[in-house]
């Protein structure tokens, strides 16, 4: 009722109801003036939602502007997760980043970071907003955030993603709003931004106990005399196009939804199983679909972002309610959404991202925690990050938030990328970001492998068995009969140097196989 | 005052209060001849305390008599963590173990696993207990537990460690108790067993906000009518001689306590530091033997383990207290625990491992995480378990839980091992336990390197300068700079098929310089 009445209150007319910061709206060439070389810039956005479209990109223009005079001017830029291309990719194109934290999907940055030209801290994403309370960061000069619409008392109401906005308002020394009319003002009241994170001694209880809980409060808290500008936008979010699940992908769904029956049948899952998380991409989006013809009632969802698939799943009922901290959808599913918000609103509940990926929630929650690979190695150890143990792609995110804390930690990508010039499943991954003790379930279209109890030796076999494609699994089972004869010990059978030898035969010919 | 009636009461006489009980009074051989090949067996007993003696060696003895007549007979083995020559060595000698989890540090058991003759799953430390409950291990047929009583209500005194006693005792079907006169008495009160653990959608918050808090109740529920057995001990823990900190070992200390100085200073650690936890061995001792003569006073310690040196500490007065879930002492600082402990009983805490260990109480008291490690390369990742990439040297512990979540994870050891023959930083680890994100700060003798907000080209060069040893930095440099030239991307430049060509050259030679 409170968010009703509120919106009815501070929406009506401008969507900024606060006199003192209308008179500080300015064009976004203005407020990227006051943004000065070597500053830390804390802007909103988390998987191309809500993130500022207008003063990002006339920043980049006066970047080039000033590298043309040759003056130096690089920023330090802090995000939720990824954004789009008005910001990471106008300011990588002009060589405006020298440090990017804790994610990145933009293509230009990547290559800048892959060729060694910008730093890229990949962090855990619960970690951002803790660390940078700690001092762990360096200060934050300024918070550029984009907003729904400003209330008149000064709060402000979210937009399509949280991610760390509270704590990049908090934290700057100075906030510059983007104000943006195409965000939906039937987002209001859909957010629940807790107040209650503190530094130790005095950190306490998160008193979330289901993941529809509102522990919060649904606008950011705001000091008027901190804003040092306002810019209004109409512009839409980043919003990909939706790629319909390949047969791939629609297998490996296949074979985790068959895993959720036999646990459910077996008494170790509820019938309505557990609240779900599910990464971002196309074999999450398979996932959910196959769960809105599947038997499962009830269910529910504590995740980072919500996609196409998830939002077809609560509109079909079986899914109750979902937590995240952004959206991420295809043109066509944000047109649903708008067009549903009011009758979705409050199923839906949009968090900062130190509590949808907070340890302390998935652990106590249950999650089952549904994430994309790169690699497997025959131990179960999985790389996210990073191409032939050296090139990054995007970022851990949340996968490690939720893998080490989830109640069944599951990884899926299909057997072979490249047309089967790789293969998912290596002998040994060049670089780990999840330990074989974070992976319960791997999943390829070919199959599934419970990896719950079992030893590294015994999870090889079942991993090459059930997971790897058959083109690959005769060299994978020459190499672990190898290694079981030749390695230094058998905890974990490996050859040292030939463990990266189908890395180095795709970097030299484009082909594992050779 | 509860606790002080209640030992009254429970302890005059005899240690077993409970008279059908008393009449469960058997010889470990007819105790272990309870025991039938091919159970899954759940010990007490972590670092080397509170862990059955008798019995384990009388079924071992029996397993070599099995073993003689022709007869198959090997167990599932289940602990806390680690156990004593009686039990994970008399066992694995008898060929007895055909799977053990989560740890291991027997040397018998070791060799055992690294010829691939035993199988082991070497777990995080938290999450052995919730897994046990999701079923995710098996059924448990036996528990076996050291206590140091019985109570005339059938409750449990506990022994010198909790590890996951509770949830053996809930789970197995039947148990086994060995009652050990030469536990003392004064431990009675010390522990605090927390019952409020549920499965998911029933979890609720722990309600612990500072390590000295009792949550529970001082002894373990057990219902009589399920012990099958009850066995009359007066046996020593293992109490290994303690090693006093080496040259090395003091650096180590020095660098990091001028660390937390630092921190202090610059108003990011609060004066009397926050919780610290300290892995166990000879590094862990000699930071809590430099904290007796630091400038921090009222400091407490949230651990696992409480050794020599965080005993001096409490002793001294400046740790005020320590909640863990064992002791792991030598022989002459368990005689001074003993003498003391009715003095210091107020200021210990025993609880269960998934308490001690849980990552929401470890993010919320901000633990300043320091934990010992075989290796770290040049990008962060630390290796904790195995040499050369596959043989199992312990396990990975605790070290996961709280290198996740500490307020700051620390990781220590000497820059070279073996004489020389080893460099502690190297290009790449083989083996993965802690993944960049998990490290901020590294230690060795050489110095101490700040890891926070630094990407891996960055943490590289920090790494090379300040821990690796001068004989290896050379030729780390050398590396840095080629894979720089030549690395496939540049986010973690590596060279595939030379990164672990010292540790091939150490299999190979006895020394990684070749």
């Amino acid at each position: 009722m409170r968010v009703k009445q509120a919106r009815g209150a501070s929406m009506s007319g401008s969507r900024i109801g606060l006199d003192a910061l209308k008179a500080k709206v300015m064009s976004p060439e203005d407020a990227a003036a006051l943004i000065g070389p070597g500053e830390t810039v804390g802007m909103s956005g988390f998987t191309g939602s809500g993130y500022p479209k207008a003063v990002p990109t006339a920043l980049a223009r006066r970047i080039e502007a000033e590298h043309a005079a040759g003056r130096p001017f690089k920023l330090r830029v802090w995000t939720g997760a990824s954004t789009g291309p008005e910001l990471d990719g106008a300011l990588a194109k002009a060589n405006g980043i020298e440090f990017r934290l804790p994610y990145n999907s933009d293509p230009i940055a990547r290559e800048m970071i892959n060729r060694g030209e910008m730093d890229y801290f990949d962090m855990h994403l619960s970690q951002v907003a803790p660390m940078a309370w700690q001092g762990f960061l360096g200060p934050l000069d300024t918070a550029l955030i984009e907003v729904t619409g400003i209330r008149s008392d000064g709060s402000l109401i979210p937009s399509s993603s949280v991610g760390n906005n509270k704590t990049w308002i908090e934290r700057a020394s100075k906030v510059i709003l983007e104000v943006n009319r195409w965000q939906n003002p039937a987002l209001e009241g859909m957010h629940d931004i807790y107040y209650g994170t503190a530094l130790p001694p005095d950190r306490r209880p998160i008193p979330l106990t289901r993941p529809d809980q509102r522990i919060g409060e649904p606008y950011f808290r705001c000091d008027p005399a901190k804003v040092v500008a306002v810019v209004e936008t109409d512009t839409p979010d980043r919003n990909l196009p939706f790629d319909a699940p390949g047969e791939d992908h629609r297998a490996i769904a296949g074979h985790l939804l068959e895993f959720f029956r036999h646990e459910v049948a077996r008494g170790r899952l509820p019938a309505n199983l557990l609240p779900l998380q599910s990464g971002v991409g196309n074999i999450a989006n398979a996932v959910m679909f196959g769960l809105v013809d599947g038997p499962f009632e009830g269910t529910t969802a504590f995740t980072e972002v919500l996609q196409d698939g998830m939002l077809a799943l609560l509109e079909s009922g079986r899914l109750l309610s979902a937590s995240a901290t952004a959206f991420s959808l295809s043109p066509e599913a944000a047109h649903t959404l708008n067009a549903d918000l009011d009758k979705l609103r409050d199923r839906l509940v949009l968090r900062p991202q130190e509590i949808s990926n907070h340890p302390e929630l998935i652990r106590r929650l249950g999650c089952l925690a549904m994430n994309g690979m790169i690699e497997a190695d025959i131990h179960g150890a999985v790389n996210s990050t990073h191409l032939m143990g050296s090139r990054i792609q995007n970022g851990i995110g949340g996968s490690g938030d939720f893998a080490r804390n989830a109640y069944v930690s599951i990884f899926m990508a299909p057997s072979t990328a490249k047309g089967g010039k790789i293969s998912t499943i290596v002998p040994k991954t060049p670089h780990v970001d999840h330990i074989n003790q974070d992976v319960q379930v791997l999943v390829t279209e070919q199959g599934l492998a419970d990896l719950r109890a079992l030893s590294p030796r015994q999870r090889a076999e079942v991993i090459i068995e059930n997971c790897a494609h058959p083109d690959y699994r005769p060299a994978l089972k020459d190499y672990l009969t190898r290694a079981r004869r030749d390695s230094y010990g058998q905890q974990s059978p490996t050859l040292l140097m030939e463990a990266f030898a189908w890395h180095q035969r795709f970097i030299e010919t484009g082909d594992m196989r050779g």
